[in-house]
């Protein structure tokens, strides 16, 4: 077994309105910073423990569908990185 | 000028006690997963036009000193990279 860190990065589906990310950006601008866009995401870093980086993939792509993120609301995206290296 | 997306990743320090984080990993637990930690952290993506990618950056880092981390609470990162590459 192999110690990964597996990042799930949840996100609002294009089309869902994020009023925290519009109040980001607006108070962004009044501090006079000039931007075009502002999204914001939700990151899990995932330390788990398993035969391979493809299974802690699959491991942390569970854990998305199953709680971290909402298929009605969000995309997500899984990266594994192996710890420590 | 061009056209950028600043990622700022904003994590808490380490030692700052993340409830919601303990939660999660909780809940994951008693639905069978298996992990030995879990962080979590904010995700702000910025799309902002800049003179290169050392400006864009150097502006989202500002952004973050200014609103998007609290220095006592949170390390932030900043990754930047040109639009449609």
């Amino acid at each position: 077994m192999t110690a990964y860190t597996a990042t799930v990065t949840v996100r609002l589906k294009r089309g869902v309105l994020d009023p925290e990310a519009d109040t980001t950006q607006k108070t962004l601008e009044r501090l006079g910073f000039e931007l075009s866009d502002l999204r914001s995401a939700d990151q899990f870093e995932v330390d788990l423990d398993a035969e391979s980086a493809d299974a802690a993939a699959e491991r942390a792509d569970e854990m998305a569908q199953r709680l971290l993120a909402n298929p009605t609301l969000h995309d997500y995206d899984v990266v594994v990185e192996e710890q420590g290296v």
